[in-house]
């Protein structure tokens, strides 16, 4: 069995740039792309889709909320209706772009706010699934685990390939620690380690002491600072070391 | 031979609206639907899309400027490369909502002062061009004959759908007059008579006098008043009382 | 004592226009004008502006959130920092215009989807009451009576303008009854006669029977259809008819 | 006499950022800061202006054509009346967090490519001046000497400062030698030197050999990369080594 790497890319947008897109695609397996609602642009999404497609990186569609200024962070009271239609948009508009660069969309993951919100709430879970199967009822959801997303995946049918992280430690109950509480955001050398450990094991740290059993398809890395590269880097490295197969789940 | 009717559509932007979509979908046969970057958002395309295709309308992307403060009216000097970028990202969102309404985008009609520019010049046309074949080559470019539009077109060997104007004079060598010139904008009961002449005899008023020849494919039809509908309407009705199949080109 | 009335005015954006500017500034006493953010643009705002003065009309800041796509009709998770930025910047973009009228803004109303958050959220209603004072302590707060709001303002020590609705009908403990609710929104000849019984008796209908106080200094009127300016002349005709004098608090 | 440096500060977006601005405001007299349109939000422009203040740096309004996606680099048909108006928006918004920061906005500069086409059109020009003083006829214009915004500016009764580039060659005729011209863009070591040469001599070098007789009332310095930061302290430093005062011209 395989483990996925996945990464937000293309998430600059005009002159500003964001992250380090070309290091990423040569570590992940799978690129979330922005697709100019929260971030990216037309030039940058082909620029993205030409280069993951160059590096064999599967091509997901990143779709967040209409808010630029905010970078889809902010969470905004979209209505289940308006939020179906908006991912379709998106994920049509970044799937020209896959398949001028000679493949097409494989996923979509909801980003920032929109990743949190419609974890939350099953109409908009279930409004995020609607737009994806309108476009393609091929297309596979990528998402946390447990919660309504991967619910209104398996409702409607839909793939679902779960995600974890190895920079974070969990609660007992098998979720992310809040961000803010100390300890919460693990060290590179630990974060490793997790990696390998969410692989062989199917187990993360608990925040407080002890593991949960957790078993993500695809892991999330960063690359907005060079430092978030290295790490990246080290995770790979640390899993092919340990002979997990490194692959897209698609 | 048939002629098509095509008309602007799906032209609002959130809470605002524009002109009579609803009754212009009972008129036309080919609905040019704004994709977002001039006006148009995901749920105004979405329903326009189901509206057109329910009346069996065949739809356009009409692509514009990123301007939305400007309706895509202003010129603005986007380099050919990020033109190319932009007519593809439109077209992919649109044939989104096409697609999920049961049939798919047909053609592109370049929009407003983009429209302009395109057909003056080569460059940007050639931009538009690779766009459009850069999503499908087998879709139909919509715009003014005689311009580098045309000329792209035929050059990328992609089907060029010739637009006319009912309600404008043309200069002797088959242009439009300029709007500004007095007589140049023709009053409703000459409309209707330039468009069955168009159609029998291919043959414009000339402002000044005389007429010269254009056979367009496809005649231009605003909805953006009570007025321009009820002129559209009897355009059509006189094309039928004159025994003029009105048809889409696709 | 006098009674004020003001409508959402410059509600337009670009191409698109909304609501009959023209006929409110005929009928209201203060002008809630769009400042770019959730409508306006900055030649309505120029308009409406210059029109008003012309009226005798006051300039109040309609701020909102940055969310053209929603009409600011949306929550959003601005912190309140940002909120306090973004009032600032509105009112500031907004008093150039009023002052080139030859007047200057002289309160704050903040509009759809904040108007509510901040009623409702003790750190966003001081977010724009900082904003507001950042701009000028002189300026006036016109919201909803006994809601954050109006403990910011007088927390503050900013003046507090309270508004009412004629159109409504309220809960018994004076607040409004959900818009939902059958008999919440009152018909045109109700809605008349509870205008003048605000300003008279201090009293309007409570949903379900009875009367409830409510004293506003200020009731909110719309533009948005004919019927709606229609209802407003005649609120307006019947509070001078009752020898009430309808006039600006400021 | 002295000497005022300049720089376009304040450039980021939301999550993005662009350029050095903490090291430039140690650097500069006069800071030219976005106001929204082609870059800058209110919480940029709040730290901006409160920095600026802070370090007894002068604040500009850097105006620009409303396009975030193109960095107001895109020249863009917006007519003289809208020109007006957005640089009065511009303007005021800036204005109120300058004064929050317990200064004001003192000058105003065109950017990108509105710069461009206000310095080579005069009713874009008059536009620029009509707005300007809309909000205060005692603000200062800064941009290209010899051209329409200087025309504008003197025939209007503004004060203008004209800009000069140490890190540019120009033509005999006293303009920019175009930048894709070998040789246009100078190296650091010639760049300090000009800016001495600028102030001491009033003289520029000419692009194939010679001098010509510039003498800018301020030099424009860059911080958008390191090495450009590097550059602009040399240049101050070389100026204030050469007995040359370094002040804002207000």
């Amino acid at each position: 069995m395989g483990l996925d790497l996945n990464s937000d890319l293309g998430e600059g947008f005009g002159a500003w740039s964001m992250g380090e897109d070309a290091a990423m695609l040569d570590i992940v397996t799978s690129a979330n792309i922005a697709c100019g609602f929260h971030a990216g642009d037309p030039s940058i999404m082909r620029r993205t889709c030409a280069t993951a497609v160059e590096k064999g990186v599967r091509i997901g569609a990143h779709i967040g909320y209409r808010d630029l200024a905010g970078f889809g962070r902010r969470a905004m009271a979209v209505t289940p209706a308006d939020l179906r239609d908006e991912t379709l948009y998106q994920i049509g508009a970044l799937d020209g772009f896959a398949r001028a660069a000679g493949d097409r969309v494989r996923y979509v993951k909801p980003h920032g706010a929109l990743y949190h919100a419609a974890a939350a709430d099953a109409a908009l879970a279930d409004a995020v699934l609607a737009g994806l199967r309108d476009y393609d009822p091929a297309l596979v959801l990528l998402g946390p685990a447990g919660t309504h997303l991967e619910k209104s995946a398996l409702a409607a049918g839909t793939a679902f390939v779960s995600e974890g992280f190895a920079d974070r430690a969990y609660t007992a109950a098998g979720g992310l620690a809040a961000r803010g509480t100390p300890g919460a955001v693990l060290g590179a050398d630990t974060a490793v380690a997790q990696a390998v450990s969410l692989a062989e094991n199917g187990t993360a740290r608990v925040l407080g002491g002890g593991t949960v059993a957790v078993s993500p398809d695809s892991i999330c890395v960063h690359g907005d600072t060079p430092a978030a590269v290295r790490m990246a880097r080290r995770i790979r490295a640390a899993l092919e070391d340990a002979g997990i197969a490194v692959a897209s789940f698609t």
